[in-house]
């Protein structure tokens, strides 16, 4: 009996941890579904709902080449000036070759690639590092590092 | 006595996970060290020495720019040729405004920047994601995404 009482201890110490009890198949697939849904909002030119799948904060961050900045609403603004300002265009975005990784219980990092097909037939590309942290309102991107050609 | 055991078996749960009393300060130390030995190691042109903060294994990636590779040896080789080849020079390293955020008790990212400075004045730089992840040989980067101008 003490050994049971002991076990279940255990248990709710690892329940406090919030390890899955799947190996985080779950959580990957949680995530999957952000970005699968980021690439779609991006395809309706819907930029704040491609913006849902970032932390909704001050403190996220965008490494884009070899420049920094920072925070959610600078990001949604600077997405709606090159993607949708005069004589831009979105063109359709496709993620491919993801790959997610579980840090912990609440945290993993993915990597992928990006490929844009614009109207003019270019085609920019690149790869991307994402640092996603398990929130209470879901799976938020709290760092983006892309780079493209 | 019975609420003590369940107690005991929480703690014990808890431990498995791993988690620092210190709130990750231990950790944090533990992987600025890691990247203070590999900006020394870079300075006395050591470049395995640099090399021993990555994670041994075909398994980790880099990416630099929109070019992906992958491998403990190939990345060796890769800065051999790139800064020891003939014509090549390895300059100065210096890393600046590191951030280094734990994501749970064995895993890590880190984003900063690096400021390269050659015998010509050129000044190479550029942002760094790392992400690391603790083995039992110490915290290992297992992916580095750089872009530099």
């Amino acid at each position: 009996m003490r050994d049971f009482i002991v076990l279940m201890g255990a248990i709710a110490g690892l329940a406090i941890c919030g390890f899955a009890q799947d190996g985080g198949d779950a959580a990957r697939a949680a995530i999957r579904k952000v970005i699968v849904e980021q690439e779609a909002a991006w395809n309706r030119q819907d930029l704040e709902g491609f913006m849902a799948g970032y932390w909704h904060s001050n403190e996220l961050t965008f490494f884009s080449g070899a420049h920094e900045s920072k925070g959610w609403q600078a990001a949604l603004d600077r997405y709606k000036k090159n993607y949708q300002g005069v004589g831009h265009e979105m063109g359709k975005l496709e993620f491919a070759n993801l790959r997610i990784e579980m840090l912990g219980p609440e945290a993993a990092f993915v990597r992928g690639e990006f490929h844009l097909t614009m109207s003019d037939g270019k085609t920019p590309h690149g790869l991307f590092t994402l640092v996603f942290r398990k929130f209470p309102e879901g799976w938020k991107i709290v760092h983006d590092h892309s780079a493209g050609e």
